[in-house]
């Protein structure tokens, strides 16, 4: 029981949102400003175009209390931008959760390349960029695999991260309502 | 010239803003914010936690004018939560830029799987999901990369996309000031 950080009735998870909306100007102004206007804090955020131009599509991860979230939601479905709004964590749907990640790695000896060249291949990463000091190693997958391949090169000294946040995809074919 | 849109002195570039802030509630929709009261659509952002947990770093892509577009640097600068911002179009830098695409692609016979599978391996992507009647492909690339590569997979039947948006980084090693 100590372990439960709960308090009270509260059923604090990770949400993960699906959002498609009209891509024009004040819509991620809005959608954001819902989430702080009660305090909590985006962890990750991607948005852009859809295959349609006049459509983004937006994933959105929220550490939060499930029935506030549930309010979050219902506002976000009665944007007027809103074309579309799903909270993937709580309803029951099978879905691909990737992220891509930029690591710049400290690397100014031939040991040290060669062994980040190893690890890369391991996670199945590419080299996008190679300096006389460093290296910039591109890697995707779920969090778990993220978090082991920074695991792996933090001792060759980690100089920069970037990530794109999370982006969140249904599998096989939704029907369209 | 009359392919020129340029409107007298104005000078409209798509403008790639790296901006290091707090991790905190509400500041995405301030920055967000910077660029909506000026009536700019932001084409795509992307934002996560950093190596450091108390840090968040986002990637904006902005069409736009560029004296405008130095103002909202300047305005990003001053916020509170500002660490960093630099725009990385118009600095003289050697930047990275990468995006992370998924696209979920009809595929209900072993065909189309197969030629679907041989695009996908010219272009260095992964099979992340496969049901009977589709395939989610997942690539990273540059711009140019990610638009031949949705050109390729059109006439196969796109269901579905979405893209992390661009994360950019500087080449090389930057030194900190």
């Amino acid at each position: 029981m100590a372990a439960n950080a709960n308090n009270g009735n509260q059923e604090f998870i990770r949400h993960i949102f699906f959002v498609l909306v009209e891509n024009r100007s004040g819509v991620l102004a809005r959608v954001a400003g819902l989430f702080s206007a009660r305090g909590y804090n985006i962890e990750s955020l991607s948005v852009a175009e859809t295959e349609n131009p006049q459509v983004s599509r937006m994933t959105i991860v929220v550490p939060g209390d499930r029935s506030i979230m549930n309010q979050v939601r219902k506002q976000l479905g009665k944007l007027v931008d809103t074309l579309e709004v799903h909270d993937f964590s709580v309803e029951d749907r099978d879905i691909v959760d990737r992220e891509m990640i930029l690591v710049k790695v400290s690397a100014d000896n031939g040991t040290k390349r060669t062994q980040i060249l190893q690890i890369a291949d391991v996670y199945r990463a590419k080299i996008v960029n190679l300096s006389e000091r460093s290296m910039i190693v591109e890697a995707t997958g779920n969090q778990g695999k993220i978090h082991a391949l920074l695991r792996c090169l933090d001792p060759y000294g980690i100089l920069e991260v970037a990530r794109s946040g999370r982006v969140a995809m249904a599998r096989g074919i939704v029907e369209e309502t």
